[in-house]
């Protein structure tokens, strides 16, 4: 899977929104993109950090202690543990790294859950 | 260490060639970034997969099997294990994911090599 990749490219083309794609594989993680609008759900991932880098677009992640805004080329860290909720107000991509072992929406389902087979179709 | 951080700007801002700043902390991995213009030093990491993604400029990356030529917003995965050289004919930026046991060498070292502790040093 070690192969040149784009990832703002990737996350363009992709149609649905809330639906990561894995571009890349590194040790335990992937990296995956995705292209989001509104907002995700309510979640935390118990034993992982979670990577959220701005290709395009502005993010908004919620959190109890307070919200980070995060411009185009800007990253963030979501520390394990930390209950966090995804927002855009408008179309955004992204690229997260993450350990394999991480859910989509962590300790939570909702109908934007997305299986790690569907992450790691074709695009 | 979870702050907002913009890679590009944080690897502009750099004074000096190949030596690496840490941006985030990722579970056991590091996020780097770092300004580069001529070549690193053939060397291999054998346990860790090493990712880069150019912020600004083009890389080569030179690899015994054959190179990759990485533009602008494109990302590739050198395997553990596989001996690589990058090269950037011209000031290139570049952002890193590797483990945090990770030498900026690898196997070797030469007067680029960078400890951690320098690695670590705020920008």
């Amino acid at each position: 899977m070690s192969k040149v990749a784009s990832p703002l490219q990737i996350a363009a083309s992709l149609t649905e929104f809330w639906s990561p794609r894995v571009v890349a594989e590194l040790d335990e993680s992937y990296v995956k993109v995705a292209k989001v609008q509104g907002s995700l759900a309510w979640h935390s991932h118990e034993n992982e950090d979670e990577l959220f880098l701005i290709l395009k677009g502005h993010l908004r992640i919620e959190m109890e202690a307070g919200n980070v805004e995060l411009d185009e080329g800007e990253m963030f860290v979501v520390p394990k543990g930390v209950r966090h909720n995804p927002v855009a107000e408008q179309e955004c991509l992204i690229m997260l790294v993450e350990r394999k072992a991480t859910l989509h929406t962590g300790d939570v389902v909702t109908e934007k859950t997305r299986s790690l087979v569907e992450q790691l179709r074709p695009v």
